[in-house]
């Protein structure tokens, strides 16, 4: 024992240092920004609940993952798992004060107790949207819509976003004489962009005989365009449905909104979830489909059956940041950097200190992030100091910080401009692009 | 057993629904916009840390609160109580990845088994800010003037910081031959507030002579003004020191940035907590004094003495976030409302649901957010349903949403404009106050 305890975290638990921690934050801003630019409203729900509330009637692999404990009044209680659940259990408490059709979203952190060495952490961000008490094609495309115009707003880049109807996928099944098998099948199909076709024929064979097994495979198969494949899937459930016409609105919806050609019908996409009932998808992006789907979702008819006696449906999707956030650091578009702010006033003399707050006080009324040196070190370990911050300029300021003349110092340049007055040093910053907090 | 699990909550935690969640958003991120102007930057840590780590070497009154268990790997883990510990822990583990003086926030829950009738939650969200790595009264001044700007910034009106100095107190108390008792004195004074200055007199006899009682009393006792207060207790505590000239020095940076009247160097206050070293503060609205400090905090030598054998020292303040709400709901400014956007598209036809979502896109790319109506209700329920959201306006589209004169309807005087264009109802909006996503 020398008495030192060591900092230690635990297995799959991070600390987000400056850097990663503003790469993290620009990504939830941007994409609230979007979320809010559609009307949709934020909630928060507690990180603890009972256990009852979260498990419901018992739940396999996730029980086994949830983080839960007896707490010191003996309640049976766990962390959330996700934000699925807590939302359900929301939406039967709160249900009379709210109006509907309701768009909410909420971004928080969840925990689960999950196997490290497959590379998941045990503390991750999800980040879900939904729309809840509206059954209408209309919601399900304003989702899409959503998803679309987030994932460019990110800077994420061109996406393709595959979507799917399980209830014109049920009509076919029971069609086919294999409703039985539905959960088989759509484990299966659901994997097939894993797997591969040759193993899902495999595995369908031990389901399904060969003639079913082929008409699954030659169902799931994309036709050359989002209608022929509508009609192909239209035709083998049976003709045409409320289902069927649901997914024809949706694709109408998006011609109109002139979008249609970022989405493709395809009959594989299923969501491995049970409570899914109308339509799912999955969204790739174009310079990296490789890292799988990063956002997902779907329609569900009743997602708060556990906690109360109506029915609430909506449709909704979530994003997967922990996987965006690296796919964008592989695309070179994250945007790191480890501070706010671009520039600093530089400390000459420590007797100045308030007369340099004051001076940086006109800049940051002019919505310009402003660093404040501390300590009169020699100029240049300043600059390195600056530089290492991720700043991009310093101002020297003179004997008389509020009425000497300014220095400027370019810190990628190494140029320093001399003789400025504030407002030629305001100018001069104000002209150079990302300078203002808001563009950050 | 009816099969329905009821949809409550543990005691002391709370759901945001979505008027309460913006309210709380909007004056985070207000705090924050303000830090980032200073160049401060934001981190995370995990919810979960190693027992060992948050307790430390045993702890008291806190032990009793913290979410303590067994994970599923037989780890020993708790839910972290405070941000102040696992800021240590992170100092002690990244010291080598930063650059000193190192200024950063950190805004995030914290989770105590608190007493619920004191109007306590278990759940909560802690807001620090802390100077690590600089000793020199410039830090101690930033701090200062953040709280005052930041304050300032959310709308909470005039505040008055109350500002003190352990260091002077200390030599004090050695002085007067009762360094034995300082924890106890300290803790006395620091309730003074809260017990008056009677009741402080007869605890404090319980530990002091009678003189050395009267001497405390007096030297807690604020004089005419900064500098008379500053003079009494240099006085006091034997005449020039560092900690007298540091104190002068940050008095000297207040005048010289103009903010000198809105601070009081105020003896009595001594901040229960044993780690702080120096100056030490509390701040006070002016509209609502009584609610006691909404911003504290002050000066710590050693920070991650537990986790490190170099001492880390820094000068930080955390703001009472839920303290503030409930002020500024009292003072009517809390700017509380059901959504981020304030203009709806009303759904005329739901074929239409395409069209008026690639309509709704014009504004939006103009920054106001908007919503989607997305069932052909009669126009006057989708008023209504507007209302109670929280918006101001609703487009009725015409029969083609694109090309077809809009009417834009007023909720609150109950006007509609009609035959309007596109840029037309943009301007009518545009020069409305608040319709900006930004403004929101």
């Amino acid at each position: 024992m020398t008495g030192i305890i060591e900092p230690r975290i635990l297995k799959g638990f991070r600390d987000f240092p400056p850097e990663a921690e503003i790469t993290r934050r620009s990504l939830v801003e941007r994409i609230e920004a979007s979320f809010r630019l559609y009307g949709f409203v934020p909630i928060d729900t507690p990180a603890l609940e009972y256990a009852e509330i979260l498990l419901g009637k018992g739940g396999g692999e996730t029980e086994k993952q949830v983080y839960r404990f007896t707490d010191q009044g003996g309640r049976d209680v766990a962390l959330r798992f996700d934000l699925t659940v807590p939302f359900a259990r929301f939406l039967a408490a709160h249900r009379n004060e709210l109006s509907f059709p309701f768009k909410r979203y909420h971004i928080a952190k969840v925990w689960r107790g999950e196997n490290t060495q497959r590379g998941r952490y045990r503390e991750f961000t999800q980040c879900d949207f939904d729309i809840v008490g509206s059954g209408g094609a209309a919601s399900d495309f304003e989702i899409l819509l959503m998803m679309k115009t987030t994932l460019a707003a990110i800077g994420a880049g061109d996406c393709t976003i595959h979507v799917n109807h399980r209830g014109i996928f049920n009509r076919f099944l029971s069609r086919l004489g294999a409703a039985g098998q539905a959960t088989d099948i759509l484990r299966i199909v659901d994997k097939i962009a894993k797997t591969g076709r040759e193993e899902a024929a495999l595995q369908l064979a031990g389901v399904l005989d060969e003639k079913k097994a082929g008409a699954v495979l030659d169902y799931i198969e994309p036709r050359a365009n989002f209608e022929e494949t509508l009609a192909h899937i239209t035709e083998a459930s049976g003709g045409d449905t409320p289902e069927s016409r649901h997914m024809e609105r949706i694709w109408r919806y998006m011609n109109d909104a002139g979008i249609a050609s970022s989405f493709i019908l395809d009959p594989s996409i299923t969501r491995g979830l049970d409570y899914y009932t109308g339509i799912v998808y999955e969204s790739f992006l174009a310079a990296l489909p490789s890292i799988g789907s990063v956002c997902s979702g779907g329609r569900y008819d009743n997602l708060a059956g556990l906690y109360s006696k109506e029915a609430i449906g909506g449709v909704g999707a979530s994003i997967g940041l922990d996987r965006l956030i690296s796919a964008m650091e592989s695309l070179g578009v994250s945007g790191r950097s480890g501070s706010y702010a671009k520039l600093a006033i530089a400390c000459v003399d420590e007797e100045a200190g308030g007369a340099c707050q004051k001076l940086a006080g006109y800049f940051r009324e002019k919505g310009i992030a402003c660093e404040v040196m501390l300590e009169a070190k020699k100029l240049g370990q300043q600059f390195m100091l600056a530089e290492k911050k991720g700043l991009a300029w310093v101002i020297i300021p003179g004997e008389k910080p509020l009425s000497s003349p300014l220095s400027l110092r370019n810190l990628a340049s190494r140029e320093t401009k001399e003789n400025l007055s504030l407002d030629q040093a305001i100018l001069e910053l104000s002209g150079t692009s990302g300078f203002r907090t808001e563009d950050a």
